[in-house]
Protein backbone atom coordinates (compact mmCIF):
# COMPACT_ATOMS: atom_id res chain seq x y z
CA UNK A 1 0.00 0.00 0.00
CA UNK A 2 0.82 3.62 -0.88
CA UNK A 3 4.36 2.21 -2.65
CA UNK A 4 5.23 4.51 -5.43
CA UNK A 5 5.40 3.05 -9.05
CA UNK A 6 7.58 4.86 -11.54
CA UNK A 7 8.94 4.27 -15.07
CA UNK A 8 11.79 5.96 -16.57
CA UNK A 9 12.62 6.66 -19.92
CA UNK A 10 16.58 6.73 -20.36
CA UNK A 11 19.37 5.35 -20.43
CA UNK A 12 22.34 2.91 -18.30
CA UNK A 13 24.74 5.56 -17.05
CA UNK A 14 27.32 2.27 -16.34
CA UNK A 15 27.66 -1.20 -16.73
CA UNK A 16 25.36 -3.45 -14.69
CA UNK A 17 27.24 -4.96 -11.93
CA UNK A 18 26.10 -8.67 -11.13
CA UNK A 19 26.92 -10.43 -7.67
CA UNK A 20 25.09 -13.66 -6.10
CA UNK A 21 23.70 -13.32 -2.65
CA UNK A 22 22.31 -16.32 -0.17
CA UNK A 23 19.18 -15.17 -2.23
CA UNK A 24 20.15 -15.26 -5.49
CA UNK A 25 21.58 -12.80 -8.21
CA UNK A 26 21.24 -9.17 -7.35
CA UNK A 27 22.06 -6.09 -10.35
CA UNK A 28 22.44 -2.86 -10.08
CA UNK A 29 23.36 0.21 -12.01
CA UNK A 30 23.24 3.90 -12.49
CA UNK A 31 20.58 5.39 -15.11
CA UNK A 32 20.25 8.58 -16.71
CA UNK A 33 16.96 10.55 -17.88
CA UNK A 34 17.20 13.46 -19.84
CA UNK A 35 13.68 15.03 -20.73
CA UNK A 36 13.61 16.54 -24.14
CA UNK A 37 11.35 19.47 -24.69
CA UNK A 38 10.10 22.18 -27.84
CA UNK A 39 11.35 25.47 -27.19
CA UNK A 40 7.94 27.88 -27.53
CA UNK A 41 9.96 30.12 -29.46
CA UNK A 42 12.13 28.09 -31.61
CA UNK A 43 10.30 24.94 -31.79
CA UNK A 44 13.06 23.23 -31.54
CA UNK A 45 14.03 20.28 -29.13
CA UNK A 46 16.77 20.87 -26.06
CA UNK A 47 17.56 18.62 -23.64
CA UNK A 48 16.82 19.23 -19.93
CA UNK A 49 18.37 18.73 -17.17
CA UNK A 50 19.40 14.73 -16.60
CA UNK A 51 18.18 13.11 -13.28
CA UNK A 52 20.17 9.56 -12.19
CA UNK A 53 18.90 7.06 -10.39
CA UNK A 54 20.23 3.78 -8.95
CA UNK A 55 18.14 0.63 -10.35
CA UNK A 56 18.50 -2.21 -8.18
CA UNK A 57 17.21 -5.65 -9.70
CA UNK A 58 17.14 -9.53 -8.28
CA UNK A 59 16.76 -13.08 -9.28
CA UNK A 60 15.97 -13.53 -12.97
CA UNK A 61 15.73 -9.39 -13.65
CA UNK A 62 19.45 -9.37 -12.35
CA UNK A 63 20.89 -11.99 -14.22
CA UNK A 64 19.17 -11.49 -17.43
CA UNK A 65 20.61 -7.90 -17.34
CA UNK A 66 23.55 -8.71 -16.44
CA UNK A 67 23.53 -10.86 -19.58
CA UNK A 68 21.72 -8.19 -22.08
CA UNK A 69 22.47 -4.52 -20.67
CA UNK A 70 25.84 -2.14 -22.05
CA UNK A 71 26.21 0.85 -21.16
CA UNK A 72 24.82 3.41 -22.62
CA UNK A 73 21.84 1.13 -23.95
CA UNK A 74 18.36 3.20 -23.88
CA UNK A 75 16.12 1.96 -21.61
CA UNK A 76 12.74 1.19 -19.97
CA UNK A 77 12.65 1.18 -16.26
CA UNK A 78 9.26 -0.16 -14.58
CA UNK A 79 9.84 -0.23 -10.68
CA UNK A 80 9.24 0.90 -7.12
CA UNK A 81 11.09 4.22 -6.56
CA UNK A 82 12.84 4.60 -2.83
CA UNK A 83 14.70 7.98 -1.54
CA UNK A 84 16.88 7.30 0.97
CA UNK A 85 18.86 9.32 3.22
CA UNK A 86 22.07 7.68 5.27
CA UNK A 87 24.77 9.67 7.84
CA UNK A 88 28.25 9.46 5.37
CA UNK A 89 31.40 10.61 6.29
CA UNK A 90 29.93 12.71 9.10
CA UNK A 91 27.25 14.63 6.34
CA UNK A 92 24.08 13.15 5.38
CA UNK A 93 23.74 11.73 1.81
CA UNK A 94 20.73 10.73 -0.36
CA UNK A 95 20.07 7.78 -2.40
CA UNK A 96 17.50 8.19 -5.23
CA UNK A 97 16.34 4.05 -5.90
CA UNK A 98 14.21 2.03 -7.99
CA UNK A 99 13.28 -1.47 -7.26
CA UNK A 100 12.71 -2.73 -11.03
CA UNK A 101 10.10 -4.93 -11.66
CA UNK A 102 10.31 -4.89 -15.96
CA UNK A 103 13.22 -3.30 -17.63
CA UNK A 104 13.23 -3.53 -21.32
CA UNK A 105 15.41 -2.00 -24.35
CA UNK A 106 13.66 0.76 -25.47
CA UNK A 107 12.72 -0.43 -29.16
CA UNK A 108 12.22 3.32 -29.82
CA UNK A 109 15.60 3.76 -30.46
CA UNK A 110 16.75 -0.06 -31.97
CA UNK A 111 15.57 -3.36 -32.33
CA UNK A 112 16.11 -6.38 -30.26
CA UNK A 113 16.27 -10.23 -30.15
CA UNK A 114 14.41 -11.83 -27.25
CA UNK A 115 15.12 -15.14 -25.60
CA UNK A 116 13.07 -16.55 -23.58
CA UNK A 117 14.27 -17.59 -20.38
CA UNK A 118 12.52 -20.56 -17.84
CA UNK A 119 10.64 -18.75 -15.49
CA UNK A 120 10.53 -19.18 -11.89
CA UNK A 121 7.80 -17.77 -9.53
CA UNK A 122 9.05 -15.59 -6.84
CA UNK A 123 8.77 -17.85 -3.46
CA UNK B 1 -1.82 18.85 -20.10
CA UNK B 2 -3.49 15.86 -17.95
CA UNK B 3 -2.93 13.11 -20.37
CA UNK B 4 -2.91 10.05 -18.58
CA UNK B 5 0.58 7.83 -18.95
CA UNK B 6 0.12 4.41 -18.28
CA UNK B 7 2.62 1.50 -18.43
CA UNK B 8 1.71 -2.16 -19.05
CA UNK B 9 3.70 -5.07 -18.10
CA UNK B 10 2.22 -8.08 -19.97
CA UNK B 11 2.27 -10.22 -23.52
CA UNK B 12 1.66 -9.35 -27.36
CA UNK B 13 -1.58 -10.89 -27.80
CA UNK B 14 -1.19 -10.85 -31.88
CA UNK B 15 1.47 -10.17 -34.18
CA UNK B 16 2.68 -6.60 -34.87
CA UNK B 17 0.65 -5.20 -37.89
CA UNK B 18 2.84 -2.56 -39.60
CA UNK B 19 1.79 -0.45 -42.19
CA UNK B 20 3.26 2.48 -44.34
CA UNK B 21 1.23 5.94 -44.42
CA UNK B 22 1.62 9.42 -45.59
CA UNK B 23 3.38 10.74 -42.19
CA UNK B 24 5.90 7.25 -41.92
CA UNK B 25 5.11 3.90 -40.30
CA UNK B 26 2.42 2.86 -37.69
CA UNK B 27 2.59 -0.32 -35.93
CA UNK B 28 -0.79 -1.94 -33.86
CA UNK B 29 -1.20 -5.23 -32.17
CA UNK B 30 -3.55 -6.17 -29.11
CA UNK B 31 -1.81 -7.05 -25.59
CA UNK B 32 -2.72 -8.64 -22.66
CA UNK B 33 -1.94 -7.78 -19.03
CA UNK B 34 -2.45 -10.47 -16.43
CA UNK B 35 -2.10 -9.31 -13.03
CA UNK B 36 -0.76 -11.69 -10.61
CA UNK B 37 -2.01 -11.93 -6.71
CA UNK B 38 -0.80 -14.11 -3.56
CA UNK B 39 -3.73 -15.55 -1.95
CA UNK B 40 -3.54 -15.01 1.73
CA UNK B 41 -4.30 -17.78 3.03
CA UNK B 42 -3.04 -20.54 0.76
CA UNK B 43 0.03 -18.16 0.05
CA UNK B 44 0.16 -19.11 -3.59
CA UNK B 45 0.17 -17.10 -6.55
CA UNK B 46 -2.42 -16.84 -8.72
CA UNK B 47 -3.82 -15.28 -12.00
CA UNK B 48 -6.56 -12.50 -11.81
CA UNK B 49 -8.69 -11.15 -15.02
CA UNK B 50 -6.99 -10.52 -17.80
CA UNK B 51 -7.08 -6.71 -19.36
CA UNK B 52 -6.77 -6.44 -23.09
CA UNK B 53 -4.72 -3.04 -24.80
CA UNK B 54 -4.77 -2.12 -28.34
CA UNK B 55 -1.03 -0.60 -28.77
CA UNK B 56 -0.15 1.87 -31.35
CA UNK B 57 3.30 3.27 -32.33
CA UNK B 58 4.58 5.35 -35.04
CA UNK B 59 7.62 6.26 -36.80
CA UNK B 60 10.74 4.48 -35.74
CA UNK B 61 8.91 2.41 -33.22
CA UNK B 62 6.27 1.02 -35.22
CA UNK B 63 9.18 -0.40 -37.33
CA UNK B 64 11.24 -1.44 -34.87
CA UNK B 65 8.27 -3.18 -32.86
CA UNK B 66 7.58 -4.94 -36.51
CA UNK B 67 11.10 -5.59 -36.73
CA UNK B 68 11.58 -7.23 -33.22
CA UNK B 69 8.41 -8.35 -31.57
CA UNK B 70 6.82 -11.73 -32.26
CA UNK B 71 3.36 -12.96 -30.73
CA UNK B 72 3.35 -13.61 -27.04
CA UNK B 73 5.96 -12.03 -26.19
CA UNK B 74 6.42 -10.37 -22.67
CA UNK B 75 6.80 -6.50 -22.95
CA UNK B 76 6.98 -3.62 -20.63
CA UNK B 77 4.39 -0.66 -22.95
CA UNK B 78 4.85 2.87 -21.74
CA UNK B 79 2.31 5.47 -23.20
CA UNK B 80 -0.89 7.55 -23.19
CA UNK B 81 -3.97 5.72 -22.76
CA UNK B 82 -7.37 6.74 -24.29
CA UNK B 83 -10.71 5.18 -24.03
CA UNK B 84 -12.79 6.22 -27.21
CA UNK B 85 -16.60 5.41 -27.71
CA UNK B 86 -17.82 4.66 -31.63
CA UNK B 87 -21.15 3.74 -33.04
CA UNK B 88 -20.27 0.33 -35.13
CA UNK B 89 -23.09 -1.92 -36.76
CA UNK B 90 -26.03 0.00 -34.77
CA UNK B 91 -24.07 -0.01 -31.48
CA UNK B 92 -21.57 1.45 -29.13
CA UNK B 93 -18.44 -0.18 -29.29
CA UNK B 94 -15.34 0.97 -26.80
CA UNK B 95 -11.78 0.65 -27.55
CA UNK B 96 -9.28 0.86 -24.91
CA UNK B 97 -6.06 2.62 -26.51
CA UNK B 98 -2.90 3.01 -25.48
CA UNK B 99 -0.19 5.13 -27.54
CA UNK B 100 3.16 4.21 -27.18
CA UNK B 101 5.88 6.13 -26.37
CA UNK B 102 8.57 3.49 -25.52
CA UNK B 103 8.71 -0.37 -25.52
CA UNK B 104 10.87 -3.11 -24.32
CA UNK B 105 11.40 -6.63 -24.23
CA UNK B 106 10.86 -7.82 -20.10
CA UNK B 107 13.93 -8.81 -18.72
CA UNK B 108 12.13 -10.37 -16.03
CA UNK B 109 11.30 -13.04 -18.64
CA UNK B 110 14.58 -13.66 -20.70
CA UNK B 111 17.42 -11.79 -22.34
CA UNK B 112 17.57 -9.57 -25.59
CA UNK B 113 20.64 -8.27 -27.46
CA UNK B 114 19.82 -4.90 -28.34
CA UNK B 115 21.33 -3.15 -31.76
CA UNK B 116 20.57 0.86 -32.40
CA UNK B 117 18.95 2.45 -35.00
CA UNK B 118 20.07 5.69 -35.95
CA UNK B 119 17.88 8.20 -34.53
CA UNK B 120 15.86 11.12 -35.98
CA UNK B 121 13.83 13.11 -33.89
CA UNK B 122 9.99 13.90 -34.37
CA UNK B 123 9.40 16.91 -36.02
CA UNK C 1 2.42 -8.38 -9.42
CA UNK C 2 1.77 -6.71 -12.68
CA UNK C 3 -0.91 -4.82 -11.55
CA UNK C 4 -1.57 -1.56 -13.85
CA UNK C 5 -1.52 1.44 -11.83
CA UNK C 6 -2.89 4.92 -13.16
CA UNK C 7 -3.24 8.13 -12.25
CA UNK C 8 -6.35 10.65 -13.90
CA UNK C 9 -6.92 14.10 -13.37
CA UNK C 10 -10.17 15.31 -14.72
CA UNK C 11 -13.76 15.40 -13.66
CA UNK C 12 -16.73 13.80 -11.95
CA UNK C 13 -19.11 13.00 -14.63
CA UNK C 14 -21.68 11.54 -12.45
CA UNK C 15 -22.57 11.92 -8.80
CA UNK C 16 -21.23 9.67 -6.59
CA UNK C 17 -23.46 6.62 -6.22
CA UNK C 18 -23.34 4.88 -2.63
CA UNK C 19 -24.44 1.63 -1.81
CA UNK C 20 -23.29 -0.18 1.89
CA UNK C 21 -22.81 -3.95 1.06
CA UNK C 22 -22.09 -6.90 3.49
CA UNK C 23 -18.56 -6.19 3.20
CA UNK C 24 -18.42 -2.23 3.90
CA UNK C 25 -19.48 0.50 1.73
CA UNK C 26 -18.67 0.88 -1.73
CA UNK C 27 -18.76 4.09 -4.50
CA UNK C 28 -18.57 4.24 -8.10
CA UNK C 29 -19.15 6.95 -10.71
CA UNK C 30 -18.08 7.61 -14.18
CA UNK C 31 -15.00 10.07 -14.77
CA UNK C 32 -13.95 11.90 -17.76
CA UNK C 33 -10.56 12.62 -18.30
CA UNK C 34 -9.62 15.83 -21.89
CA UNK C 35 -6.56 16.16 -22.33
CA UNK C 36 -5.28 19.48 -23.25
CA UNK C 37 -2.89 19.81 -25.97
CA UNK C 38 -1.23 23.71 -27.17
CA UNK C 39 -1.22 23.82 -30.71
CA UNK C 40 1.99 23.94 -32.90
CA UNK C 41 1.07 26.97 -35.16
CA UNK C 42 -1.16 28.92 -33.12
CA UNK C 43 0.36 28.53 -30.00
CA UNK C 44 -3.33 27.91 -28.34
CA UNK C 45 -4.25 25.16 -26.26
CA UNK C 46 -7.25 22.79 -27.54
CA UNK C 47 -9.09 20.26 -25.55
CA UNK C 48 -8.71 16.33 -26.86
CA UNK C 49 -10.74 13.60 -27.05
CA UNK C 50 -12.57 12.76 -23.73
CA UNK C 51 -11.82 9.19 -22.22
CA UNK C 52 -14.24 7.87 -19.79
CA UNK C 53 -13.92 5.36 -16.63
CA UNK C 54 -15.78 4.18 -14.28
CA UNK C 55 -14.21 4.82 -10.88
CA UNK C 56 -14.82 2.10 -7.79
CA UNK C 57 -13.96 2.81 -4.63
CA UNK C 58 -14.89 0.82 -0.76
CA UNK C 59 -14.99 1.05 2.70
CA UNK C 60 -13.55 4.81 4.15
CA UNK C 61 -12.59 5.74 0.69
CA UNK C 62 -16.57 5.18 -0.84
CA UNK C 63 -17.83 7.07 2.13
CA UNK C 64 -15.59 10.28 1.99
CA UNK C 65 -15.98 10.24 -1.74
CA UNK C 66 -19.88 10.12 -1.06
CA UNK C 67 -19.67 12.86 1.43
CA UNK C 68 -17.35 14.72 -0.43
CA UNK C 69 -17.20 14.72 -3.99
CA UNK C 70 -20.07 16.54 -6.48
CA UNK C 71 -20.73 16.28 -10.07
CA UNK C 72 -18.62 18.11 -12.21
CA UNK C 73 -15.87 18.71 -9.50
CA UNK C 74 -12.43 18.25 -10.49
CA UNK C 75 -10.42 15.15 -9.02
CA UNK C 76 -6.75 13.50 -9.04
CA UNK C 77 -7.64 9.72 -9.36
CA UNK C 78 -5.08 7.06 -8.13
CA UNK C 79 -6.17 3.37 -8.58
CA UNK C 80 -5.67 0.04 -10.46
CA UNK C 81 -6.41 -0.10 -14.12
CA UNK C 82 -8.93 -2.47 -15.33
CA UNK C 83 -10.95 -3.83 -18.58
CA UNK C 84 -13.08 -6.27 -18.82
CA UNK C 85 -15.51 -7.56 -21.78
CA UNK C 86 -18.87 -8.96 -21.06
CA UNK C 87 -21.49 -10.20 -23.15
CA UNK C 88 -24.48 -8.19 -22.46
CA UNK C 89 -28.06 -8.55 -24.62
CA UNK C 90 -26.23 -10.43 -27.36
CA UNK C 91 -23.15 -8.28 -28.01
CA UNK C 92 -19.47 -7.66 -26.49
CA UNK C 93 -19.05 -4.99 -24.33
CA UNK C 94 -16.16 -3.85 -23.18
CA UNK C 95 -15.37 -1.85 -19.59
CA UNK C 96 -12.33 0.50 -18.22
CA UNK C 97 -13.33 0.36 -14.43
CA UNK C 98 -10.54 2.27 -11.75
CA UNK C 99 -10.46 0.61 -8.53
CA UNK C 100 -9.22 4.03 -6.64
CA UNK C 101 -6.63 3.67 -3.95
CA UNK C 102 -6.48 7.23 -3.47
CA UNK C 103 -8.69 10.13 -4.59
CA UNK C 104 -8.72 13.77 -3.84
CA UNK C 105 -9.65 17.12 -5.10
CA UNK C 106 -7.45 19.05 -7.35
CA UNK C 107 -6.36 21.98 -6.03
CA UNK C 108 -4.87 23.43 -9.74
CA UNK C 109 -9.05 24.54 -9.85
CA UNK C 110 -9.74 25.05 -6.20
CA UNK C 111 -9.44 25.20 -2.67
CA UNK C 112 -10.61 22.46 0.01
CA UNK C 113 -11.22 22.30 3.45
CA UNK C 114 -10.22 18.98 4.91
CA UNK C 115 -11.44 16.99 8.04
CA UNK C 116 -9.37 13.91 8.90
CA UNK C 117 -11.66 10.61 9.78
CA UNK C 118 -10.56 8.13 12.13
CA UNK C 119 -8.86 5.23 10.02
CA UNK C 120 -9.58 1.85 10.03
CA UNK C 121 -6.48 -0.34 8.65
CA UNK C 122 -8.10 -2.61 6.10
CA UNK C 123 -8.61 -6.37 6.98
CA UNK D 1 8.96 13.83 -23.83
CA UNK D 2 10.70 11.20 -21.67
CA UNK D 3 9.33 13.38 -18.41
CA UNK D 4 8.62 11.19 -15.10
CA UNK D 5 5.78 11.26 -14.30
CA UNK D 6 4.87 9.98 -10.48
CA UNK D 7 1.67 9.96 -8.00
CA UNK D 8 2.77 9.78 -4.26
CA UNK D 9 0.68 9.20 -1.87
CA UNK D 10 1.83 10.01 2.14
CA UNK D 11 1.33 13.75 4.23
CA UNK D 12 2.81 16.62 4.49
CA UNK D 13 5.77 17.04 6.09
CA UNK D 14 5.90 20.50 6.52
CA UNK D 15 3.75 23.45 6.08
CA UNK D 16 3.17 24.91 2.35
CA UNK D 17 5.68 28.04 2.01
CA UNK D 18 4.79 30.71 0.15
CA UNK D 19 6.03 33.26 -1.98
CA UNK D 20 5.12 35.62 -5.11
CA UNK D 21 7.78 35.93 -7.91
CA UNK D 22 7.61 37.97 -10.98
CA UNK D 23 5.86 34.99 -12.64
CA UNK D 24 3.29 34.77 -9.87
CA UNK D 25 2.67 32.77 -6.91
CA UNK D 26 5.91 29.65 -6.05
CA UNK D 27 4.65 27.22 -3.44
CA UNK D 28 6.95 24.39 -1.95
CA UNK D 29 6.91 21.77 1.08
CA UNK D 30 8.38 18.57 2.06
CA UNK D 31 6.36 15.10 1.43
CA UNK D 32 6.59 11.94 3.35
CA UNK D 33 5.78 8.36 1.60
CA UNK D 34 5.41 5.63 3.84
CA UNK D 35 4.61 2.38 2.10
CA UNK D 36 2.71 -0.26 3.93
CA UNK D 37 3.41 -4.04 3.45
CA UNK D 38 1.38 -6.85 4.89
CA UNK D 39 4.08 -9.23 6.52
CA UNK D 40 4.22 -12.93 5.10
CA UNK D 41 4.17 -14.36 8.29
CA UNK D 42 1.69 -12.42 11.00
CA UNK D 43 -0.60 -11.23 8.33
CA UNK D 44 0.11 -7.71 10.25
CA UNK D 45 0.62 -4.42 8.39
CA UNK D 46 4.23 -2.95 8.97
CA UNK D 47 5.56 0.62 7.97
CA UNK D 48 8.27 0.56 5.57
CA UNK D 49 10.81 2.81 5.42
CA UNK D 50 9.86 6.50 4.68
CA UNK D 51 11.04 8.67 1.34
CA UNK D 52 11.22 12.35 1.46
CA UNK D 53 10.24 14.71 -1.55
CA UNK D 54 10.32 18.46 -2.44
CA UNK D 55 6.96 19.03 -3.94
CA UNK D 56 7.27 22.58 -5.63
CA UNK D 57 3.84 23.78 -7.51
CA UNK D 58 3.53 27.62 -9.10
CA UNK D 59 -0.01 29.65 -10.02
CA UNK D 60 -3.21 28.39 -9.04
CA UNK D 61 -1.84 25.22 -7.75
CA UNK D 62 0.69 27.39 -5.38
CA UNK D 63 -2.08 29.89 -3.91
CA UNK D 64 -4.66 26.91 -3.20
CA UNK D 65 -2.02 24.83 -1.24
CA UNK D 66 -0.84 27.43 0.57
CA UNK D 67 -4.47 28.35 1.75
CA UNK D 68 -5.76 24.34 1.70
CA UNK D 69 -3.04 22.39 2.98
CA UNK D 70 -1.55 21.71 6.85
CA UNK D 71 1.41 20.13 8.05
CA UNK D 72 0.55 16.26 8.70
CA UNK D 73 -2.26 16.08 6.21
CA UNK D 74 -2.41 13.42 4.20
CA UNK D 75 -2.57 13.79 0.34
CA UNK D 76 -1.98 12.97 -3.30
CA UNK D 77 0.72 13.94 -5.49
CA UNK D 78 0.70 14.07 -9.07
CA UNK D 79 3.65 15.72 -11.35
CA UNK D 80 7.16 15.44 -13.21
CA UNK D 81 9.96 14.35 -10.61
CA UNK D 82 13.36 15.30 -11.21
CA UNK D 83 16.58 14.40 -8.94
CA UNK D 84 19.28 17.54 -8.87
CA UNK D 85 22.92 16.89 -7.39
CA UNK D 86 24.69 20.46 -6.54
CA UNK D 87 28.03 21.49 -4.98
CA UNK D 88 26.91 22.86 -1.71
CA UNK D 89 29.61 23.73 1.53
CA UNK D 90 32.38 21.76 -0.70
CA UNK D 91 29.97 18.53 -0.86
CA UNK D 92 28.16 17.02 -3.12
CA UNK D 93 24.16 17.08 -2.24
CA UNK D 94 21.36 15.55 -4.14
CA UNK D 95 17.42 16.95 -4.10
CA UNK D 96 14.55 14.76 -5.23
CA UNK D 97 11.72 17.61 -6.43
CA UNK D 98 8.29 17.13 -7.81
CA UNK D 99 6.97 19.43 -9.92
CA UNK D 100 2.94 19.11 -9.36
CA UNK D 101 0.49 18.98 -12.09
CA UNK D 102 -2.81 18.16 -9.64
CA UNK D 103 -2.44 17.60 -5.86
CA UNK D 104 -5.75 16.73 -3.66
CA UNK D 105 -6.47 15.73 0.08
CA UNK D 106 -6.36 11.63 0.27
CA UNK D 107 -10.01 11.23 0.60
CA UNK D 108 -9.55 7.53 1.52
CA UNK D 109 -8.35 9.32 5.28
CA UNK D 110 -11.12 12.00 5.54
CA UNK D 111 -13.26 14.21 4.25
CA UNK D 112 -13.05 17.26 1.99
CA UNK D 113 -15.15 20.61 1.12
CA UNK D 114 -14.17 22.09 -2.07
CA UNK D 115 -14.43 25.37 -3.36
CA UNK D 116 -13.83 26.07 -7.25
CA UNK D 117 -11.82 29.14 -8.19
CA UNK D 118 -12.04 31.09 -11.51
CA UNK D 119 -9.62 29.18 -13.87
CA UNK D 120 -6.74 30.87 -15.84
CA UNK D 121 -4.82 29.15 -18.65
CA UNK D 122 -1.70 28.90 -18.52
CA UNK D 123 -0.09 31.20 -20.97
Amino acid sequence: MNETMVTLVGNAATAVEFRETATGGMARFRFAVTPRRRDRETQLWTDGPTSFYTVWAWRALAANLAGSVAIGEPLVVHGRLKVREEERDGGRRTFVDVEAVAVGHDLSRGTAAFRRVARVEPA
